[in-house]
């Protein structure tokens, strides 16, 4: 395999974009990717498109030959890829195999969803593609309802305060707001998380990522690209993994594990022969404040049943024990669900190119990602090193 | 870039599938590409599943993890690419990338479409999916409409008569009479093509692909899976290619060449260093008779308006000078969107390993197959050569 490295990074801002269109955030995005990867854009040979729900909300599908198209690309291979909430991942993953096969040299990747122009019941309907419409939605099961089913475990399983699982959405909100990309550049504090209304319970309506509108976009490229191209400082994707789990959350046989993240970690972690603990920083997948504790519990850095005492003492802030989701993860930067994994390395290689301003993790060298794709029926993880 | 094969493939008959689920085509195809490759499912590494239209028609997106799971290999890496009816050719490019790369040794991919429990007003909005919502769908085109644009044009700028170019459509009838996997096993004369009702005009109701279920797979693997897993006959995927054109037909300059199959074949002929006259067999994406035509022109089997002259000629048939859509193409065997660009290869593997029946083409040494997505908004071809 040849090696894969990030040239340049690009995104909009997560939000409502009421006055901008699907394919204008995804140009945006992909435009700015480029311009800071310092290259022309016809240089860019294949286009990758995360995106989940263009489909059902936009009623277009086809993303790859419209954004090629409307960037000014038309010409070069494009296509959409799609893997439910983690559809930007999986594109990152086949952006990244398509440079490390020898296919292309350099690669734009775009992940994009707009959410916000459709009715509220037609973005859960949307969501709820993610899981299975014979069996769970068919029932009347609601994204949230499945979420919580896992989150209700943990805290029985374990004897778990809510409070404390709860205390992650603050953090992440804490860390939005010196993100100029972020959603919600606001501070919440732990009363107004456990007094807002409950959702599915026990998940309160601040324990949920956001409904939002965003792009963000990578340019890939291999050795023979930068040699005719030279860097002084680079970001490698050292590693790209992805794997699946049973599809339903009622047939799997434990609720308080992510195996399809253990299982991509594992993969990822070995090819690029590196320990969690050198993890720097860890964007982790809180469509859910509990995903995000599992994610930590997943990799190792608290023992089961309490990755919640990381949250709790203040170690996933920049300085702490494992800095994660610094630039606030789907909970406050924002979870335009197609575009989301994209916006984890986005925020990453904003980290390991030390231009994350006041939220800087000190001499981050390697970044690591973990992408969930419904209720982590799929995982696709990143791990970056930056290059000296 | 390693070498990648095709160790076996499998499908489903193509048809109104009343009875079969969608994942149930796609399961039933892929474990028969599996028994085909006589080897264990659970020796397959990754999964991929191409899909146009399942999040409009089924409610179901994620079918990576989906198909993975009612396969019984949940765990694997799963993924869905889409590029409309180009999403079959998408996703074997994605799977061929996947094993070039070394990221697998061996690979699944699935193409899978259920189009027939649906309102037949719903089957049109999800084809125009593939299309602009914004420019072109909100006028209230068609999909069949468009590609009227496209034959008018020609007809007109060449001064061909529709009987000739009609003609296609007959020869595919011809052809699926002897492949127990098409849709349509019976033959149509002129006379029906050309009295049967007009959809858009000129295009007649017998000169459209039909509306159908159907899943196809392929298995996919390196060499060194094959070292471990030797064969005496093989066949190599030699080149995969892809390209896009400028998005809408409406802003192309000519109607009359088809930009992004031109660009993909050269790109492949070129990789697999093939000259067309070395092609024994051909897979044309006949969604339309016109596109069949259309096709034999790009690739130099005759002058510019001229491609009609070896339809009516007879030279499509085994035997003739260019073996085109020989088990029936989409008109005949049928055009399951997502499915139909692994059903192409399918069926070219099938001629390949000299199982074609009655239709064999004798000493089929190379096989090409050009897979349209929108109005070959986007194509994406296959080169596939047989290995002694």
């Amino acid at each position: 395999m040849k090696r894969v490295y990030i040239l340049g990074a690009g995104a909009t801002k997560v939000g409502e974009h009421w006055d901008k269109s699907l394919r204008e955030l995804a140009v945006e995005a992909l435009l700015s990717a480029i311009k800071d990867a310092g290259i022309d854009k016809r240089e860019v040979e294949a286009l990758y498109v995360g995106n989940m729900m263009s489909g059902e909300l936009q009623g277009q599908e086809h993303l790859g030959s419209l954004i090629a198209t409307w960037s000014g690309m038309a010409g070069i291979p494009a296509f959409k890829v799609e893997a439910a909430c983690a559809s930007g991942g999986a594109a990152v993953h086949q952006a990244f195999l398509a440079v490390a096969s020898g296919a292309y040299d350099c690669v734009a990747v775009v992940g994009v969803e707009k959410m916000t122009d459709a009715l509220p019941s037609d973005v859960t309907a949307a969501l709820l593609t993610a899981e299975d419409q014979e069996y769970t939605v068919f029932v009347g099961a609601t994204f949230v309802a499945l979420n919580a089913m896992v989150y209700r475990y943990y805290l029985s399983k374990y004897g778990v305060k809510q409070e404390h699982v709860a205390q992650f959405a603050v953090h992440c909100h804490r860390m939005a707001v010196a993100n100029p990309y972020a959603q919600f550049r606001r501070e919440v504090k732990l009363e107004d998380v456990m007094s807002s209304p409950l959702i599915a319970d026990p998940i309160r309506l601040l324990e949920c990522a956001p409904t939002g509108d965003g792009a963000a976009a990578l340019v890939l490229c291999d050795e023979e690209y930068l040699k005719r191209n030279p860097r002084d400082e680079l970001v490698e994707i050292a590693a790209s993994a992805a794997a699946t789990d049973i599809f339903s959350v009622h047939e799997r046989k434990d609720l308080s594990t992510v195996a399809s993240f253990r299982r991509a970690a594992e993969c990822a972690l070995k090819r690029a022969k590196v320990e969690p603990e050198r993890i720097d920083v860890l964007e982790a997948h809180d469509a859910f404040t509990i995903l995000g504790v599992l994610t930590l519990e997943e990799l190792g850095f608290a023992p089961r049943g309490e990755g919640w005492r990381l949250v709790v003492e203040g170690q996933l802030a920049p300085g702490g024990k494992i800095p994660t989701n610094t630039m606030g993860g789907l909970k406050a930067r924002g979870h335009p669900v197609g575009a989301t994994g994209v916006y984890q390395v986005f925020d990453l290689f904003t980290q390991l190119t030390e231009r994350a301003g006041s939220n800087q993790v000190d001499n981050a060298e390697i970044g690591f990602a973990g992408n969930f794709g419904g209720v982590a029926g799929t995982t696709v993880v990143h791990l970056l090193k930056r290059v000296r």
